[in-house]
């Protein structure tokens, strides 16, 4: 364990109070600022601690497109968030209760909840082990569940092979930038589409990257035929859905493999929009579309972790946070994703004192 | 090669003139009767043979769902056939002209399109080599592409286990109704879609497998739900896209495998209509679609030329032709396979004494 946060080992005061973040009814299409609430409750609990429990005050929580999926009760992968129950999130904090001395001041990571403090059975504390320079907020980014999902979603699902020609969708978002940079250590033609010029300055200028205006006047359909020139697909990383797989699945090569991350064109619609119409592509293409979760690459997780911190910390992947200042305004953060306002990963500050810790270690990315 | 036609070595006496139907002009939706033209053409080449050519009577000729895509000039795996081209179409023939003498007599197979007499390279000529009892032109269907596609759609794309549940698509037509049979023999649950009680009859009593009636009035959705009753989908075997598709996306099962064999709900739109609006189903159930193109294992198909065989011999398989009589009738035939009027594999018999041959065989069936 790298023990990253401050020198001191007492235990702080904990207030009476703690702010949260709830689930305050199930959104039927978009989030709306009727879906969360925020409340203030007593924290009996945090101050007569039970047996086997730790309490973590928290920094940063994380907010991503998976979200919309957990207040859905849709057939999903996890139940989903209960109305009146916290919202679900992974989150960065600190120990300030414990009764194994050792873990005070210890920076841990877990899916604690839009919440400033999480009541934590003390076996399940995870200590954030972050290599040199790299920011502790990277665990809910690029070294979580983010990298990962760009990690195994290219190289697991995808087959991916050096010089493929890669197309990712969503490009300048959290998982999307992974995702492109990861092609490029693998010596990939990399295209990034995404929404905007801002974005896509950001794929060609900082990510070294080609890119696809979805938004701009020439389209994605003809942008992304502009840019390939001539070449063809062999792994496009969706995140979005909609037209832009429809453009990709026009531009296949033989054995191509689609891997369906995500479709956040679809997500906040009642009834799903239509589905690619040039899905029989497939055929002639003998090309594959699979869906995958990256909670079944748990046994793998280290390798991945340790290769990804390799690129990071050796600067071949930059990890931009987009940080939104206070929990109360996780729901507007959460709806930045859905509106494309982010580039990079957007997580929330929840603690003023958390600033230091990123601050200083964004400097050093 | 097992010679199973006559006994006579003598040359036939060949006509002045042939007849054969060719594309007349590439239909935008639906094919009409203005699709294709019937001619009879002089026959000189066949009569003074060009060196290193064959003549090949035709007895049946083969039409299938793939043809509309060869009608096509959307980019495709195959060239698309000529506006003014004799229609290319598989067929079962007898050699009557031939500078090796031992092949006069021959049954042969071979891609020789809607005609009564092909010119073909000698090098070329295929002899039909068939288990006893088994007719001719089973070349043209269970053990040809048409079981091929559905032993390799299954068994390698598909990744086909003992005791998945299978569900097939157009499950009465000629590959859907091989498909399941092949299941069976894997002891698979096995269901089968199609429209209409007549074909449910004949996948419940004749093929021993469950059915849902896509035209009944409790739909293709809540039949789906009854047949299945509880279980969930490890592969299904898709000819049809659409509605059938979506409903076979509602009920995956994880790691579920979805073999993209065919659209025919889709192939006469010029627009093609919305695809699966549920794709998304194929996240949270780790689950693919995959396409493919049965000429790339040629390499295997002596294997599955084996095992089907065997299959067909020890009445494993039962494969129903549904002949129309007259090449003439061809394009009508090809329709119906869109209107969705046939069992099993539509053929047609271009000359009267082929009837002999498959009549014989068919009672052995």
């Amino acid at each position: 364990m790298n023990r990253l946060w401050g020198s001191s080992k007492t235990e702080e005061t904990l207030p009476d109070t703690s702010l949260e973040v709830y689930l305050a009814e199930r959104p039927e299409t978009s989030i709306t600022s009727k879906t969360f609430g925020v409340r203030r409750v007593g924290t009996p609990a945090l101050n007569e601690l039970p047996a086997g429990k730790s309490v973590v005050r928290v920094l940063y929580v994380s907010v991503e497109p998976a979200m919309r999926g957990w207040l859905s009760t849709r057939r999903s992968y996890v139940e989903p968030v209960e109305v009146g129950a916290v919202m679900r999130a992974f989150g960065v904090g600190v120990v300030v209760r414990c009764s194994q001395r050792s873990w005070i001041g210890q920076l841990v990571f877990g899916l604690y909840g839009w919440t400033e403090f999480a009541l934590v059975d003390t076996k399940k504390l995870q200590a954030v082990n972050v290599p040199r320079g790299v920011p502790a907020t990277a665990v809910m980014g690029i070294l979580g569940t983010t990298g990962m999902t760009a990690y195994f979603g290219l190289l697991d699902v995808g087959h991916l092979k050096q010089g493929d020609v890669v197309v990712v969708s969503a490009a300048a978002g959290a998982t999307g930038s992974a995702a492109v940079q990861i092609a490029k250590i693998h010596k990939c033609f990399v295209v990034g589409i995404a929404g905007g010029t801002a974005k896509c300055e950001y794929l060609e200028k900082e990510l070294g990257i080609h890119s696809v205006d979805y938004k701009s006047e020439e389209g994605v359909d003809a942008g992304l035929k502009r840019v390939l020139d001539g070449r063809s697909i062999d792994v496009y990383f969706d995140n979005v859905g909609g037209s832009v797989l429809e453009a990709a699945l026009r531009r296949l090569n033989n054995g191509a493999r689609i891997v369906i991350c995500g479709g956040i064109s679809q997500y906040n619609s009642k009834i799903p929009p239509p589905g690619p119409r040039n899905y029989l592509t497939l055929i002639a293409n003998r090309a594959s579309m699979t869906g995958f979760l990256l909670y079944d690459y748990e046994s793998k997780f280290p390798t991945a972790f340790r290769d990804l911190s390799k690129w990071v910390a050796a600067g071949k992947i930059k990890a931009r946070e987009d940080v939104v200042v206070g929990l109360e305004n996780a729901p507007e953060a959460l709806q930045r994703l859905f509106d494309g306002k982010n580039i990079g990963k957007v997580i929330v500050r929840v603690a003023e004192d958390g600033e230091a810790l990123t601050g200083r270690a964004q400097a050093k990315l």
